[in-house]
């Protein structure tokens, strides 16, 4: 690949996800001239990609693709495409030639969390009960702490990728995370947890955060192990001193991600308790209608806050 | 796998069971479009399942396979298709054209347990008398703290699998398990070893509790590393902490693990203890018959309870 | 070996004897619909392995297979079959047609410690002191804390198996090792250390002991491991922690592994101090007559007790 | 390869990347009689390779190859070509048969930082203002503190390899680092957390700063392994250490390492703060025109001292 | 190699140097029916070996196989083999048709240490009166310490094994060591690094006590790790609770071992320093005869004594 | 190899650079009879192999191989042939048919530290006097604590090996290595970052030191780990420790290397801060003349004792 200038005509192309792990001679110049990083696309390229992908597909007069792109931020190419199938398939079965609205909102639901299950008649109460109400805290801390987020669909619908329930929630489209936003990334995440200890005690809490803990501390990693984000742990790349071999880690320093974590659990458990009636008020409409959107969610929000203002 | 739109008549297929080996580039949108997760059947699906793999097996008028659904929690298609060929199997050397109800159960011990070992007479009058105190053990104590949960067999008949005895122990069909589920599932566990030192004393406790504590082991653990259930160990993911090369647990983290064993452990023999009387029983029942279901434990537990109610 | 219904004829069997590191989706119910797990045999089942190995082998009439079949607790088959070939070779060195029960004899030692060393002028007569006290030592300590053990040979004829001596114990026939049990076979392996150090001081103790150390441990670890028998180290099992990546193991667990050592050392130390008398009376007949069994054991024994009785 | 002196007229050529990981017996005397280490190339180097890779490249007068050697320090011979090669094609984009000085400065930009993200409509005003701030951060504290080093280009325009936006930063051409050095790399690196932090509060840092500190963690790093910088961990070399087994490093040691990060950074964000207006009329310029060079931004900091010194 | 009774004719014979590492089903009964596990020979077993290996080599009268039995401790069935080969060699160098008795010493020596270095007129002054000084305290420890040992030969010959000289040490033919024994055999390796303490100072200490340093510490490790020997680290197998992922160890632990070896040290240098002057004479004889044997040897050690009690 | 005596026509012979790596059962007798262990030559050694590899190269009078081999210390074979080999190459490139003094000179050096660079108009003033000052430091302190020693040459003209600059050291031919020996190469290492410090100040300590550093941890490790040279570390060989999997050393022995280093660190900048101005001087010329011989450095500090006298 090196060393010889004769081949001109021939133009080598390669491609990886995995820059990290390539032989860095690879990378030097000299052997692949033009290195080009493809990263997500922002809003116009995610609109672009959109109908790229519809353009053998019809749209039903209700579709905006813009709207759409606006709504998927961080889809990738690939998951943009794999939405617009997933449309297509479902007004297939429908035996529709065109794609409606409603056919790209519940495919975009099933590329993130799934297809819904569709028998659910055997789900034993007590299991839909903590399920809405696990969502219903995820959702409510939302709205208290983010409130640029928007949290599309809260559902107890389980899904066939193993969730009992979901609840979206769509950040705004950004270049960089700020500390604040990993934190409220970290409590919406226990929001689940803190909203079952409210409501069932802490000896009923459940199995049913196992991801939301395993997504808060790769948060939490972050924060401490490549954006210096915690003062205790201060402003070391600890990825370099790991590469390096330095591998010990004080045990403090695993004791501060607890206390963080403990803090930041305490702080959720504190806002939700204050608007106990107003989670179980969420839990409790999930419980009737299975699946709400953003615009009931602030409904519901809003009765509840005129209630609080008249019972004040 | 990616870059060409023109294989569009050929669906590539894939199925796995160990979904976090595969490398991530496969499951990215683009390369498989859809990801299907299959889990364990529900009560209808187990009962689906069974249907088919007994359709071309007569079937007893006594033979409910709603029912048995009922009672197949947690067994995956593949386990209750192995069940319904084992009743054939044991039908079959009944020279009967039918499988029976009791092949049917003598099948569902058999895939769970082992088969039953045939000539009992060798064994020990001591290793009779141990196994059937351990087995009470786990028994009484579920009847004691667990009591939704179903004891459908308690036998002290050895099986090829190595165990000594054997006690059935059934949870209700549920998509969460409480703190409070998983703490009882160790003390569960733990009560053949606290029947153990119980009757025979601390110097004659036995190499039998092995498996029991190796599973109250894995819950301790997944309550800890996974699911973020004990104060001490706080609400972090061990798993991604390790993933990331933080190995280093503290000294107070395995202390804190022992501690809590021992906690319910000492629970659970207390619990025994009061009724040490009852135990016996249990186990003076099981070396007379050998084996016993759920109905006759509850005269037992009935029995003494108006034994105790008229000693007041 | 999934998915087709259609190759009914066909039975594939399978054998391993490394369970534990198969591919677990090998051992789900769909693939190998049966397991058997075959453990050793009881002694029903050695008597039919015996009668078989023995079937095309004329055995003289003073040999009882059932007999056989009570002394060779923990044989496999394979072991048994190796037995009863031993036995032919023997019979067949004598240039006799049939196995005698001496042939049996000296085969089950074979089978167990190797074949005894022709010639032993070469051994310096220090050499054989220690090896007669460290065996005694065992001997004699099995005697005082295990009387259900058979003694059935103690011998200071060097084997090919590179042994200096050795001292036969056959346990009795159990499914289950108590805690006591487990203790005395520690107790049991720590005697020929024990003796020597009483006989010729600590500066003189030997590297004989290596076998013995190593065998104490394995039997102390697994206490502490697997079967939750140590109070400091409590119910859990270490290998599901080692599994999870628990690798640290605290100071002080090491430590009180040590101690629990060194204070079965001390009891079997001071239980051989009181009757050094004996241990060297046993030492003194091993000396004489290099091999002696469970009978002249006893009778040694009886005589100490006597002569003790006589002078107090 | 070796113990034949008979082939005499053959000669082995052969190259490598990574020495350190070569058999040391390929190294030795007899094997490659020669090895010629090939380091960067120095000014006078520079200029040939320039020279030799535009011969078939027809450049516009305003092109100096010499200033242009002496701009590109650190660059490998491969590098250099890079750079031709992109000036060309750049050139062709333009329609023009000759190389301008534009072209290469762009092309320069190019190599290092990646091609410009060409339509910039849809980034946030919030991202974009973080982005002016961090960089005018770098800009500023290397005017500040190194303003030997060549502050060439600053820009808010993102590259197509992931950067927000880009500073860049000459240093004079060298062949030893001094410590000072050394750590005024680490203090321009951490300049941008540091002008974030002045300018938006502690709470809303962000990830922007994640290669910044990486790089400062591979400097402290080198410092303390193998240059002997550190007092606390002195003049050993610690990958010889590694090498060798010894791989537990003193808790002391990272924490260490984290005070010097802190107090460097300290250190900046003083200095920042006392300039905090130039810093942000250097942002607010950025804003602007989302470029600046080295020129304007002298220009910038002599209006601000004047400013400052009329105000006094 | 299971399983089928019909393959009778054939025989699979195996040899191993590792049974370690050999998969353990092999060595199960019913695979290879007969394990002969082939020691060291005894003196018995060295004189048949010697007897073969010289049956067509002529020996000369003064040889008497039998001593050099006696003389060949621990020799395997190979180095005898190679010693009589060697032997012949040098024989046929001499252009004798019968190997002498100085061939076989001299080929001795060659087996155990190498072939001596014919020039030694570039070796410096001091390096030679380091060699004397160094290999006469390994032979003089030996006298004062373990008279049992015979030092059959010392030298000041480097050999083309790397040694600057060589104390030939024969121990008596022992089955097992003693805790003292192992203890002698630090002390004896340790003496050349005390003698060179002693005559040239501590800052002169030399690398020639490399090797020395290396054995006394395996010796020291096997008492610790498998012979329970150490009160410290008491009667545990450190290699089993290796092979069970026991890998920490305590800082007391390597600390106890340091103490031992420089309580040894203290001890050996205190004996050789009482005896300082016989240590100089003894280096003083071998600097002018470059070799001498254990007669000389005892001779300088009773002219010392003579003249120590004449001065008394 | 083994087991077969028919073979006798056929030696097989092999050589290895990695002994410590072969199989152990390869070195055991009775596979390869005799071996042979190839060291470094000795000065007569060397003096033969130079005769022999330019036996086909005219050497022109001047040329004394006796003279060569004497200052060719601890090179092997290989190497000697290479020096020959350079030394032709540069004498046909001055087109002569012999091979001059000047010639081996300068190939001497090329072997060692490789070929001059060419031009050195590049190098910044700065650089040229940091190479002075540190190599400098190097020369003066192998003078001052080493006189026998012989620094041949010292050079400020950078290598294609990547030195800025070179002191050549040659030691005495010596067998053995003493402790002060060893400490004093340590001091030697050190001298070139001590002469920058002393000069430059503590901040200007450059990375030119790395080499250095690198050398004399690994001449430390060894006195540790392998010489027993430490009397915190004691006689232990920790390699030994290592290969048996004591892998965990104490934080007090990193300690006590760190304190050694800065201990002999400190007493080379407290002998060189006392010859400061000689410091200079040797930098001063080497910045005239680029390269000064053993000659003209001992004349230098000639110069400066009786400035210093007659200054007193």
């Amino acid at each position: 690949m090196s060393g010889f200038h004769e081949n001109e005509g021939i133009i080598v192309i390669a491609a990886t996800n995995r820059l990290d792990t390539l032989d860095e001679a690879l990378l030097r110049p000299g052997r692949f001239d033009r290195h080009i990083e493809i990263g997500l696309p922002d809003v116009k390229g995610r609109y672009e990609i959109l109908k790229l992908h519809s353009s053998n597909k019809p749209l039903a007069n209700n579709v905006s693709l813009m709207e759409l792109a606006q709504q998927t931020v961080y889809f990738s190419g690939a998951k943009l495409e794999n939405l617009m199938n997933e449309a297509a398939i479902l007004a297939a079965k429908r035996n529709s030639g065109k794609i409606e609205k409603a056919d790209i909102e519940r495919a975009f639901y099933t590329v993130i969390a799934g297809a819904e299950k569709k028998d659910r008649s055997t789900i034993a109460d007590i299991d839909r009960r903590i399920t809405a109400i696990h969502e219903a805290g995820h959702a409510l801390i939302t709205k208290l702490i983010a409130p640029e987020n928007i949290v599309s669909r809260i559902t107890i619908i389980p899904s066939t990728k193993g969730a009992g329930g979901f609840s979206m929630n769509i950040p705004p489209d950004r270049m960089y995370f700020k500390k604040v936003d990993m934190e409220n990334s970290i409590r919406i995440a226990l929001a689940g947890r803190a909203a079952e200890e409210i409501i069932f005690g802490e000896e009923n809490i459940t199995t049913g955060a196992s991801n939301d803990i395993e997504r808060a501390t790769e948060i939490l990693l972050n924060m401490v192990r490549r954006f210096g984000m915690k003062q205790q742990t201060g402003l070391l790349n600890y990825d370099v001193l790991y590469r390096n071999g330095i591998r010990q880690v004080q045990n403090e320093w695993i004791e501060e991600c607890k206390k963080t974590m403990d803090k930041l659990y305490s702080e959720v458990k504190e806002k939700l308790l204050e608007k106990k009636e107003l989670l179980e008020a969420i839990a409790t409409r999930l419980l009737e209608v299975e699946t709400i959107g953003e615009n009931e969610l602030n409904e519901l929000i809003e009765q509840y806050k005129k209630k609080s203002e008249n019972a004040a």
